[in-house]
């Protein structure tokens, strides 16, 4: 792995659906969004044969710009920079890779803060409930546009991982393979009583204003949302590796009600972080449809029915102390697709960072990834 | 074990140490609380010797109103009713058991919510920090006050553990026994950070008003605070069995923000069932007091050596599924503890109920504490 060839400098680009009063996008529970506008970034050169085009899915706070740099002088590289770009584990110089925000994201596709046409204010909570379905029924019209018919893998972790495994479900012959990271058929109610706190975080802050807000935004609630997630991303073991019990340096040694311990200033700093690039509204609607996503929804509850009809291969990657999607989630999903016949790798990666190991373990998973997307990049070629 | 066996009607008492000036209570801070209130509830009778008092310590939201009704029209019995009682597990034939409200509660003991006697206002924001330890010194206090000179048992679990624990550091002669349940030596960071997120909802609501309020309270914050402590106190499994990802009766089968999931209802009830009984501003400070509790802060972390002097027998019982206060904590104090060749018996209890275990296995943990303090009985009646 080439850890400091880079994309260099990325172009945001986007595509408005509807925007003539045709093609309505309709979602899942019958309400249309139009003009459907969606933002995407895409790094490597589609082949002429169309067949080495990845879709890279970002997770809840995510965004299109997975790699490269949007100028010169940004300080801050995209989410997944470490792997993608010339000869690291999503090779631009052999593959195509696209990354898309998410339909109710607040990084330039349509979301609860974008203008409703109808009434040329903000949607704000006027904004359509939307699902997992929905948001990769948007990739889908995106890869339409982009006249590819299949892909040579899709990839995502968590809520990423989320919407590859219903690519599978719901577009069964649109991708040679599948790559799922920590992530789950469905959320446990341990995670959906999180998400639940987190948003009565959001939405009892007074300046949540139920979801009206324009330039005194809904900060502390959205910073103790954040908060709270951030603990459930890490182990407790990477917590004690990380802070320990330690105190800060900058605070006093009388104990208070401050930022005494380190474990406080580093969930603070997270938090305030987080309210400076991520919009209140959106964090209610996405991690609501995470609550709601649910693989065998349609074919009650039998996982293995749900999967049947897909025709790719599948990755699944776990990590050991992630407890927020947990090993025994994924080994649900593998069990599934083993009781169709279906051709599955499954990685439970020993790490101690929890959740967050999707992210940072990333020199433990590129070959394993590497070597998967390799193989079905091969077998294309030998066939075609 | 007579279930039905009861208490009856129990009558509250309290003390007031330092009325007139004199006596006046000084915090582990240096600060001092004059005068100190302390409510307490007795059960059972103190024989004439004195070695049948068993001091019982409730957890972090509890009371000292551990068994009975206070009217014959209590609807409910005292927090650990199971356990206390003629023939129960705490039997009030043969013991004498106190339990008192730790200093800072909202439940007759002084706390931030008492007249500051200086301003003639609530202490709120004023009162001073306050540590375990001081918690323990109150206790003693009241223990001298009933001229006890030792405990047959000192039991509690949760941060009832962590007194029980203190008092064998700070009065190592103080009792017979020990039991300390589903406890630790100290806080992991995870349960701080969890603590924190809790505290910053709770400090967030404009209605805490930097702890000054009287009849609108910081409902929602401390709503928020008390849904958040509730996950941790339950398990993924026990979450799992009870809840699933079943939806609620009442609502409608549109997806929205609402209490779609059971666990989300349930959620909800137990916040708006803690601001009815639970002052904000205690919470801040009692939750504080288990941040910064450690065992052996005084020995440089080394536990054995802040448990060498106590002469007490201990028993120290966790349970499988507790993540809060795991197993592996409690293993930490039995392996000091047989570091110094102390007489200590441990259970790791399998159960699904997560911490709250403590409160709900009482049919489970009733035969092994029963028998250990009736074996301590035995022994001391047989020596004297």
């Amino acid at each position: 792995m080439k850890k400091n060839n880079s994309v260099g400098i990325v172009e945001q680009k986007s595509v408005v659906f509807g925007e003539n009063g045709d093609d309505p996008f309709i979602l899942e529970s019958g309400k249309k969004l139009q003009p459907l506008t969606l933002l995407y970034e895409t790094y490597g050169e589609l082949n002429e044969k169309k067949n080495n085009a990845i879709l890279v899915i970002h997770a809840l706070t995510g965004n299109a710009h997975a790699a490269g740099r949007h100028t010169q002088s940004d300080k801050k590289t995209g989410w997944w920079d470490d792997m993608i770009g010339p000869g690291k584990t999503f090779d631009t110089d052999k593959y195509f890779i696209l990354c898309s925000n998410c339909i109710g994201g607040c990084s330039g596709s349509i979301g609860p803060r974008s203008i409703n046409p109808k009434t040329n204010k903000r949607y704000n909570m006027d904004f359509p409930i939307f699902t997992i379905t929905d948001m990769v029924r948007a990739q889908y019209k995106l890869m339409q546009y982009l006249t590819i018919d299949k892909w040579l893998a899709i990839v995502g972790g968590s809520m990423g991982g989320m919407q590859a495994l219903q690519w599978a479900v719901d577009y069964p012959d649109s991708s040679v393979s599948i790559i799922a990271i920590a992530t789950a058929s469905s959320l446990s109610p341990q995670a959906i009583a999180f998400d639940w706190v987190g948003r009565e975080a959001i939405m009892s802050d007074p300046n949540w204003n139920n979801g009206n807000y324009e330039d005194i935004i809904p900060e502390k609630g959205l910073a103790t949302a954040r908060m709270l997630a951030h603990i459930t991303y890490l182990s407790d073991k990477s917590m004690d590796i990380k802070f320990g019990r330690r105190m800060g340096n900058s605070e006093t040694n009388s104990k208070n009600f401050t930022k005494n311990f380190q474990v406080e200033s580093y969930l603070a700093y997270q938090g305030q972080r987080f309210v400076e690039r991520f919009d209140a509204n959106s964090y209610l609607y996405i991690t609501r449809a995470m609550d709601f996503f649910d693989l065998s929804n349609k074919t009650n509850g039998d996982l293995a029915s749900a999967l049947s009809s897909s025709e790719s291969k599948f990755l699944l990657i776990s990590f050991t102390s992630d407890w927020l999607f947990s090993p025994e989630e994924s080994k649900k999903i593998v069990h599934a697709l083993r009781r169709n016949n279906t051709d599955v790798v499954y990685c439970n990666i020993e790490s101690n960072c929890g959740h967050d190991a999707f992210l940072i373990e990333s020199e433990t998973i590129s070959p394993l990834i590497s070597d998967f997307i390799n193989c079905r990049y091969k077998e294309e070629k030998d066939v075609k």
